[in-house]
């Protein structure tokens, strides 16, 4: 066609692919393009549900993802205290540790996870060296448990023993409690797989010092509304997942005072250490969204993800009102910026509990919101609002308190509906970091990852079966 | 014309005024729009003026408006010291008070700034009451100087005695030292115009807890890199004028390891000052500024403007390389959001030596950063966006720093051209508060001044003198 002009009056709507369109624009006549696609990509089993979770089960459907979504939106979760895991995590007894992710077994766990399991075991005083730990856990000497299991959420690689220091959350009015260990910060640090003595002794650090000391400016302070100050920090640059360092300056800056009134000798390590950690508001928005999802699980008959996890090895979502989890193999980062010298190659699966994020607006939901984001996807405004319009196509609703300057103070998208993301085959996409495959030296980068299909696809027949059942 | 539909082949470009281009719009042709206005509003003093300043002399003048330019952008000040004004400030002796604007009898003062002169001169301890400061001021008891002839700059309505703790700023590379006063914070405080017990007492504590505790921990920090700061604040929604609360969060984080290892029992006071005042950074951000037009105002045969300050009833501005106030009226600030039960008819004129910030990239001119500035210029990003585009039209360059999110990373405009100004007719837009023009009550609301046309006419007509000769 090219070198042909096309005649004045042609107008030109075109489905599917972009490329005529583009053409036609070339020439300088006006083309609508229509982003159409094959649902779920011509699959015929997911057509038939789909068929049917949009045709005769869609009232009931919709008016369910209308109540979670509403939850997801409107709940206010506090930190009311910092209490070691053993005495507030229901059924996180003596000899257990918190992962990441759905359940899974020593000899299948990631790399990393398994360095940061180690690290855990070593400072619980089990182990004293990653040899000993390794042989403890091997030989079945530890509970491994999912956090997710437990109320609680965990970031990246962390593994939480019982003496560990837990923020605990709750939401008053939707009468859920839920956990998050206090973020471990840079540097040689188990949730990024790694178990050098400086990793064990961060571990310590947060038990001994950071962990006492916080519970006691909490008391001061009373409880902190978490959203409160994560929707102050969405307006000054973070998606609240791979940048909290707004939010974290809102918090210390809110406790000031009871940090300065603090009386223990160790209180200036615990300034170098807040002063060091853009991500020390991480742990406390990831607890305060797993507030939200349980009580948004709570809804039955709804498309609506309330959790999804990864621990490195696989990636798996549930949908509200369902115990059930969908597993699948967790991917590789698909956008990722590398440290110098390293590539995809170095990269282990994604992993962490903190994809609880993008459940609740937040995270890549958010993205047109971060400057410092929009350099993992492309560098543009334009890219970073390019990602969190994806994940409203996906989504129920926007959120109330999180707005976008970028999008005209337009909420984020809240409540990733299971029907959209396989009839679209647009998957979450979660602002994470990367941690090294093999070799246990850390963070090798970080990027935006992409939800695998497979699992939404099965949770989507499974829904199917139990209402059409 | 209208109901008469336009031909296919209709195509416009209109000059000046857009109501017909808009009109041909309407009717779905297309209109190129050029925003032409009349020179100088056909001023033919100022097109003389501006002809040989654009013609003849443009070459020589360019040439020190880049200099001018590249000083205001590559300045690099840092906070080094915390001292009594006395101490510190060049000229300011025993009984000298320092106030914002271009110089002015006590007479004339605008009633915050008598009332903000009275409340220092009884934290001097020099009178009891603002009867007695007011006798002592009246009767030449006390040196009334513009803080701009002593290499400093202080906000809204502040006036500075001699054992008040002035923020000490320095640009080695420069050369320059410059000095701003401590923020004064919220509530009743005399740089909102305040002479209560309360706002005295203000005083007392900026000059007996914050100004010895802060210098104490700038002492263990070393030297602070102010523009370093406002570089990453400005990503997190500051203006770095109306709002710097990122960039006090990001000061206060910086600080929290030095802050934790003091003694004085006062320390708490402190912080719950520091944790309540959004706006501590102002003031490190003036005198940054300051340090940086110190150092451009060298530069000889320049038309850009190098001080530009008001003191609520007279408005002055100097262009680089020539010392001359050029001065006009204070008008009230043009697009303002007032407190309930307020109006325009409440506010006092325009006040402060804070629009030395527009003339570095900063408060107007970083509008499209702050999402919460846009409130106050329409409500959207695009409304903020437009104001630093005006800016940008009277500006010289662009700053390397300070970087928009919102016009893809494009910098901030710099260096405000006194011939784009008369040509265009556009005058600087400060971001500022409002206070109250008669009865003492403080803050009355903010919004954006416009700089009056007249000061920079006189002063582009003094710059064709001078060159012309």
């Amino acid at each position: 066609m090219s070198g042909i002009p096309l005649g004045a009056e042609i107008e030109v709507a075109n489905l599917g692919l972009s490329l005529f369109s583009e053409a036609v624009r070339q020439q300088g006549r006006p083309a609508v393009q229509v982003d159409w696609r094959i649902p779920a990509a011509g699959d015929p089993g997911a057509v038939a549900a789909l068929t049917r979770l949009y045709g005769r089960h869609s009232r009931s459907i919709d008016r369910a993802n209308a109540e979670v979504a509403r939850r997801l939106d409107e709940g206010s979760p506090k930190l009311v205290a910092i209490r070691p895991a053993a005495e507030v995590v229901p059924g996180a007894d003596a000899k257990t540790i918190l992962h990441c992710g759905p359940p899974i077994g020593w000899a299948d766990m990631a790399d990393p996870l398994k360095r940061s399991v180690r690290a855990a075991v070593m400072a619980e005083g089990w182990a004293g060296n990653p040899g000993e730990a390794e042989r403890l856990v091997a030989g079945g000497g530890v509970r491994l448990e999912p956090a997710n299991h437990h109320d609680a959420v965990v970031p990246m690689a962390s593994a939480i023993g019982p003496t560990a220091p837990m923020l605990v959350v709750e939401d008053e009015a939707a009468g859920t409690r839920a956990f998050s260990s206090i973020n471990q910060g840079p540097g040689e640090v188990p949730w990024f797989g790694r178990e050098t003595p400086a990793a064990v002794e961060r571990l310590v650090f947060l038990r001994e010092v950071c962990g006492p000391l916080f519970a006691e400016c909490l008391r001061g302070s009373g409880p902190i509304d978490i959203f409160s100050l994560a929707s102050q920090g969405l307006q000054m640059g973070d998606d609240l997942h791979m940048r909290t360092q707004a939010t974290t300056n809102l918090l210390i800056r809110s406790l000031l005072p009871h940090l300065l009134q603090l009386e223990s000798p160790r209180k200036v390590d615990l300034g170098r250490f807040l002063a060091s950690n853009h991500l020390f508001f991480l742990n406390l928005a990831m607890a305060g969204a797993k507030a939200l999802t349980l009580w948004a699980e709570q809804v039955p008959g709804s498309s609506v993800v309330t959790t999804m996890s990864r621990n490195g090895t696989t990636y798996g979502i549930k949908l509200a009102g369902n115990d059930t989890w969908f597993i699948t193999g967790s991917p590789p980062v698909a956008k990722a910026i590398y440290y110098a010298d390293l590539g995809p190659e170095d990269g282990a699966g994604d992993i962490g509990d903190s994809a609880v994020l993008e459940l609740c607006g937040l995270g890549g939901c958010a993205t047109a919101a971060s400057p410092a984001v929009a350099a993992f996807v492309g560098g543009t405004m334009d890219d970073a609002v390019a990602l969190t319009r994806d994940m409203a196509r996906v989504c129920v609703s926007a959120s109330t308190r999180f707005k976008l300057p970028a999008l005209q103070f337009r909420g984020t998208p809240v409540a990733v509906d299971v029907r959209k993301v396989v009839e679209l085959g647009i998957t979450p996409k979660v602002n994470t970091g990367i941690l090294h495959a093999r070799d246990g030296s850390g963070q090798v980068g970080a990027g935006v990852a992409e939800a695998p299909i497979a699992c939404f696809r099965d949770a989507l027949l499974e829904l199917d079966r139990r209402l059409s059942g």
